[in-house]
């Protein structure tokens, strides 16, 4: 069996910071001398409420997430939040205002429909999700619950540059796949929430961040623990939470601060896929999926002319040592996840296996 | 920092397999070769398909579940699944039958009590849950939609030793704290569930056992994710599943059957239970909080006849590496959660220290 780690380039669940891997193993058996594994542990016991606590003051921390908010976390990724909002959220006016960019928050908006009148503020469904509608194309209904966009595409390789202005009507964004690679001003927003597989955590845990004051409204049918309210209420301990996914979250925000926070994370991400977008935009043979302006740092999606050299590049880079790297079944192609782990070494070797698959099929 | 693992009797999450845990933490960098750990993996790669349907495969094998039944993953835990049942299954007639034999019992009742008229079939509040009603003591309706109960109540220490008779009302049982424990006729039941953090793995999945005829009814408002049948056409991966704890799973359905299946671990836990319960039927000292006929194996609970010995005993065998006894505050006194993954060793030197303590305190 070979010791080697690849590179890993899955849209998530995804690379984690060997670092981190490495203290989870070395604690395993026995947590700082606590004479249990941090899996063992009643999410009651003073030693798991310290890991606990301790994880979300360094999630406010690191993302300043004002005094108004309060950090969430819930089972079920990402996908049960489709539910939890428009059930808690909805019921102020009956309506919410999505924006469909892509495969995410398009399902988002059609579990939404379950709950009420959802009506689509902007689509880029035109041209297969390829770009990000300017804040001019955005149709914002005054009596809307809420607005939804999802600020990064997983799938299509796109990332919303800018916060949508939405007036008096709160602010819903789906984060999962760029959360924590960027400074945020947590205060526009209503509701983050963002699955942990992708820039995070393991999978297993959703961080919501709400503010407190859209917490209460929830519609009579929605179930216990989908409802902020007793979330908040319990420090999201209505029943046992996914206690080592979020050790896990912990240990990852620790590396993260080591790498200067986001805004560390921000610099190291903007280079990493500037390496790629570089290739893209002098390469005669690979194309870039993605409108230049709205191209992701997270997903970078491109191909070539032809699907069998599309196939062969995947192959080839696989047995090269990178992993994952065929695009979705709604983009073809080829995608490189490159959330916060991923090595700038990892970007960098396959910008270079990049260029050499050119000059050897070109 | 001590290199010594204590005894943790905590009712879960709670002890794993130390075999197990060893296990997992010499594959967290690299599993068998692959590269990565099982956290990184695309739920939807090759090597992490193997493994969870490898999983699947021992638990159908362990409990012997029939072709009839569909074995999902699901996050939120048992908890959630007090929302998901009615939502799936109430549906056929708006009514159901609950048994209320301690707190879990309880929070499911009245959860159903949100999407349906739900009747209390029996109820052993009047004696505090110390007791399992009899088959004679249980009113079925013959218009419920099913029949729920809850199969151990880690609480307050009592046990079903049979299975209720329901005629044609399907059944639906919680059995977070005593699956795996025996063996089990599946066939009898319409719907299993139960939390992994307490006999299985650790916290963050759920493993329902479901009728497949009863999938499909669900309310027009179930969330996506609660829908079972949504769950068995997606072979429990709609979404992400909570991909490392059902490989926990795996690891611990692997020991399981290294020590003899359910068979054995119906002997090894009425021996390790015995040592307990045998302890208190000769003291003068401790008194068992449930009805002998009722004892579970799993919660074995007990107290002096004052508090503050109580305390005393907790502290004491906190002091000799007995982690967690305490009892839950709706009982008092103490309580020593013995699962599978306690060991023999474990419970015979708490015997023997509660005896000491006897001899020293009398």
């Amino acid at each position: 069996m070979s010791t080697e780690r690849i590179y890993n380039f899955s849209a998530g669940p995804s690379v984690l910071p060997l670092p981190v891997l490495e203290q989870a193993a070395s604690e395993m058996t026995n947590y700082r001398g606590s004479g249990m594994s941090v899996m063992e542990m009643s999410h009651r016991s003073k030693v798991y409420l310290g890991i606990f606590e301790e994880t979300k003051a360094d999630l406010k921390r690191i993302l300043k997430v004002p005094d108004t908010h309060e950090i969430l976390f819930m089972q079920g990724g990402a996908t049960l939040q489709f539910s939890a909002v428009p059930l808690n959220l909805i019921g102020k006016t009956g309506k919410a205002d999505y924006a469909v960019t892509g495969n995410f928050s398009n399902l988002a908006m059609k579990e939404a429909k379950k709950y009420g009148d959802i009506r689509i503020a902007c689509s880029s469904e035109d041209k297969n999700h390829t770009y990000i509608p300017a804040q001019e194309g955005i149709t914002v209904s005054p009596d809307a619950s809420y607005f939804h966009y999802c600020s990064n595409n997983t799938i299509y390789g796109t990332e919303w540059k800018y916060v949508p202005e939405t007036g008096d009507i709160p602010l819903v964004c789906d984060m999962s796949s760029n959360i924590l690679s960027i400074p945020l001003d947590v205060s526009k927003f209503g509701l983050i929430y963002a699955g942990a597989q992708k820039n995070m955590a393991p999978a297993g845990t959703a961080v919501i961040i709400i503010n407190k004051e859209l917490a209460g409204n929830e519609l009579p049918l929605t179930p216990k623990l989908l409802s902020y309210k007793v979330m908040i209420e319990s420090d999201s301990m209505n029943n046992t939470p996914a206690c080592y996914t979020i050790y896990m979250l912990g240990l990852v925000l620790k590396w993260l601060e080591s790498q200067g926070g986001v805004e560390g994370m921000e610099k190291i991400k903007t280079a990493k896929a500037k390496f790629l977008y570089d290739v893209l935009d002098e390469s005669k043979l690979f194309i870039g999926c993605a409108e230049k302006a709205a191209r992701s740092d997270m997903n970078v999606t491109f191909r070539t002319a032809s699907e069998e050299l599309d196939d062969k590049f995947v192959k080839e880079a696989k047995k090269a040592g990178f992993e994952n790297l065929k695009g979705h079944r709604a983009v073809g192609g080829m995608r490189a996840s490159i959330y916060n782990a991923m090595p700038t070494e990892g970007v960098q070797k396959l910008a270079a296996f990049m260029q050499e698959f050119e000059s050897q099929n070109s």
